[in-house]
């Protein structure tokens, strides 16, 4: 019995790492994915999604162009620390074909919603960006409100935040979207900073994938690399970079991996700490607790299924030429 | 076996229920108390200390004047709202008799110190006011800072503060104490709003203690009702008044009682948040985990163990005289 998943991704490195763990995952599958900003332009992730999507021999699932900007914005522009981040082009400046799939034309929201009506709790949807395609669908129809099972990757709530000392990014982009979310969805495991950053990845790991000789295998080499090379610069003290939204699609396939806290959320959209997750003191003593934010991870197991699950699905994508390996293969 | 304890109190309203709580609890051994500023000054609290420990008779308990002012401060004065929510007199401006028995005259910090080189972990040191004092001990000996066991009623991690929407009471009076005592201090549970505000006093209960016509009901009813009317005015939306103190010392009796996170925490200090008890980003994966933040409690067992032991204690105490009791006992 395998788990519908629809991934709600701004692709990204880590969201690339995300999209592999859950193709690498016979335990899923992968319904649909939809694409908002955050890391990237809606459209530049979209077509990663796309690319890596062909590279592993999955264009079969349906990819949706979400909301391309905060409910109280015009527009959005990629910040400089992203841009340093994930590279210009979202993906560590690997190079990967132009897609020959292109995005479907239909809606991303009513696609959540229809999704959420026809598989109700047998669907995880799991967003690694800013919330406002999600609250989007919420707003849409009250039953994606309360029958969407999500495991978010977003929010910071024992430590503090990455881009003030009291938010985390995916929040930071569109607090509104993030509270409605918190406030009306009645099901949400919070993978926050709390648990991402404990899970690290180093180029220990990354270089078993580039021994694989496989496209796949360099794809996923190269884009972790760079995100293990920006955060040598923005996080020294870690020794690694954090695996964000892969944990939160491990926790999808197994809840088993975090320790979650159960508590009513809320975000600060007001005063100095705006973009902050904590509890909401007006739902303190309720007694149904809506959101389950993960406070500790079994780092070690977790690290395992993610070396296994992503070797695997590289392993499988073609050979590289020759020419491209390095002398000491041949 | 009875757990040697040492409570460091600003004694307020809660601080004497905690003091009644410890008194009430046989498997405890109060071998003395320190007094802080916060609530009230530091005479004020040792004062309305030794008044509750004669009340109690138990003056045989040596009473010690700790700190006056928080580190970067030259002075303290009580703020209005401790004067709204605690009374001028610290104890919702019940009356009790001048105290016989002074404060000693030592120094509370060497009495810390040489009580923690005494009995090492046969110890518990319960501070319910600004970590001023207890900072002092642990900057004094190194000992204290390694072997003493601290059950703190202070700070808040998963829910907003109490005087600014980041910032607790007791840390926010002096964030470079508590920082000091969670950086150094090697076994320290927090107590903090996470749970205290889960665990609800009403008038249901205090009438309880009214009925018993004894000078210790009467006392406890008065206080915690002075206490709960200024709820009503601060927090109405919690229906009661949170029983901050009396659960740090509930907890010292009985772990049990609260689940905990174990982290390493620190506090802001600069910037926007300052006053912030936050997990230390720098010690995030580091194994050794010096703090266990209470994030859920037993509200039902522990409120049932708070009513018996206040009650069989005060119950033991002088009748009062017949005309102060109300006609319908007569």
């Amino acid at each position: 019995m395998t788990t519908k998943v629809i991934l709600d991704l701004d692709t990204g490195i880590d969201d690339a790492l995300a999209l592999a763990y859950a193709l690498g995952s016979p335990e899923l599958e992968v319904i649909g994915i939809t694409g908002t900003y955050g890391n990237v332009l809606v459209e530049t992730g979209v077509r990663n999604t796309l690319a890596i999507l062909e590279l592993f021999g999955r264009s079969d699932i349906p990819v949706y162009a979400g909301l391309p900007h905060a409910r109280r914005r015009d527009s959005f522009e990629v910040l400089e620390i992203s841009e340093f981040i994930h590279g210009i082009n979202g993906i560590g400046e690997t190079v990967l074909p132009e897609p020959v799939v292109q995005a479907e034309e239909g809606d991303a929201v009513e696609f959540l919603v229809a999704a959420v009506r026809e598989h109700g709790e047998d669907l995880v949807i799991v967003p690694t960006g800013p919330s406002t395609t999600i609250a989007a669908a919420i707003e849409a129809d009250d039953h994606f409100a309360e029958h969407a099972r999500i495991v978010m990757m977003g929010g910071a709530l024992a430590v503090p935040g990455n881009v003030r000392p009291w938010a985390e990014a995916n929040v930071n982009q569109d607090p509104e979207a993030t509270d409605l979310l918190f406030r009306r969805a009645q099901d949400v495991t919070m993978i926050g900073l709390d648990v991402t950053l404990q899970t690290l990845l180093t180029t220990e790991e990354t270089a078993v994938w580039r021994e694989l000789g496989t496209a796949g295998g360099d794809f996923l080499a190269d884009a972790a690399d760079y995100y293990i090379r920006a955060y040598e610069t923005t996080a020294p003290n870690l020794g690694g970079c954090g695996l964000h939204d892969p944990l939160a699609v491990a926790v999808a396939v197994d809840p088993s991996l975090v320790t979650c806290l159960d508590i009513n959320l809320k975000v600060d959209l007001a005063g100095e700490t705006r973009g902050r997750t904590i509890g909401d003191h007006d739902r303190l003593n309720d007694p149904v607790k809506t959101a389950h934010v993960a406070v500790a991870v079994d780092v070690e197991r977790f690290l395992a299924e993610f070396m296994q699950r992503l070797t695997s699905l590289a392993e499988k994508t073609r050979a590289t030429e020759p020419a491209a390996a390095p002398m000491a293969r041949r």
